[in-house]
């Protein structure tokens, strides 16, 4: 047997609905999977590495009432960002530190697909968990889908933990 | 955290190189891999559902000296296949006895794919383990991958574990 810990990295964003600091369904989903179906007790023999990919906000309309009048104000734009996604982080770092699990969490800005897939080239871990809002084929045409491109594209193995039916939303694209 | 046991099924076949009893060079992979690193040391919190789907061998081409005169002659023939699965299953089990995790093994005949969802379907395994050949695309064409139509299909979390690069026999469809 492995003394290594075992390395899962679980790939977590901010909810649709709710905005930071609140995890989406599917990654909260994932996370609590993880914990209950393969860390269980076993608390030492795994470690969580928590990667949350942010998207970048190009064009700030998240913060339409915001006034960029200097480079300075883009700074402070990025660095509110920034600490949004240190929140939602905080939340998965202290559920592994009630279990007493090992965790790791960092943020990367970019599309989640490349982000995801350049930080499993880095990282190495030994399989990467994602949820997945569970859409029909017709609504995938619009949204895409993070979890069937890195199911194919990771280089690692892959596991999608998909939301069950109560957990979703009226409109599925939400999460 | 749940005390049932984690229930994980793992998807086993025979190799294409050196036949019954031998099992693929993927399976055998895929399993080594949940063992290793999923189960760990906490063998009580697990139990491996072993599946080996038989394809069916309808022209009886594997047996090209026997001769078929009465029904008893296919009945052997069914029998016959029927017990190279079992030893095929007999080192999964055997594995799982020395490290000391919860199992169980059987047999179903049919199309692999067909058979893995189908069990899935009745059984409700926590997650789902197959094995994979990490062919190309264009090798793909050619052999189907029963990995990829898991993924897609089967109605539980999938994980799929590639065989590495110096495990791969010279022609990769082999296995």
């Amino acid at each position: 047997m492995d003394s290594e810990p075992t390395r899962v990295m679980v790939a977590v964003n901010e909810s649709t609905i709710k905005g930071y600091p609140h995890a989406s369904i599917s990654s909260k989903k994932a996370f609590e999977w993880t914990l209950k179906k393969i860390v269980r007790s076993n608390t030492s023999g795994f470690k969580i590495l928590l990667l949350h990919a942010q998207v970048q906000d190009e064009d700030g309309f998240d913060d339409m009432d915001s006034i960029y009048a200097s480079p300075d104000d883009f700074r402070q734009l990025r660095e509110r960002n920034k600490a949004k996604g240190l929140h939602l982080l905080e939340f998965f770092v202290n559920k592994c530190h009630e279990i007493g699990v090992g965790c790791e969490a960092w943020i990367r800005k970019g599309d989640p697909t490349e982000v995801i897939c350049h930080e499993v080239r880095r990282v190495r871990p030994d399989f990467l968990v994602v949820g997945s809002r569970g859409l029909g084929p017709f609504q995938k045409v619009f949204v895409g889908t993070v979890s069937e491109f890195c199911v194919k594209h990771a280089e690692c193995p892959v596991i999608t933990i998909k939301r069950s039916a109560e957990e979703s939303p009226q409109d599925p694209a939400d999460d």
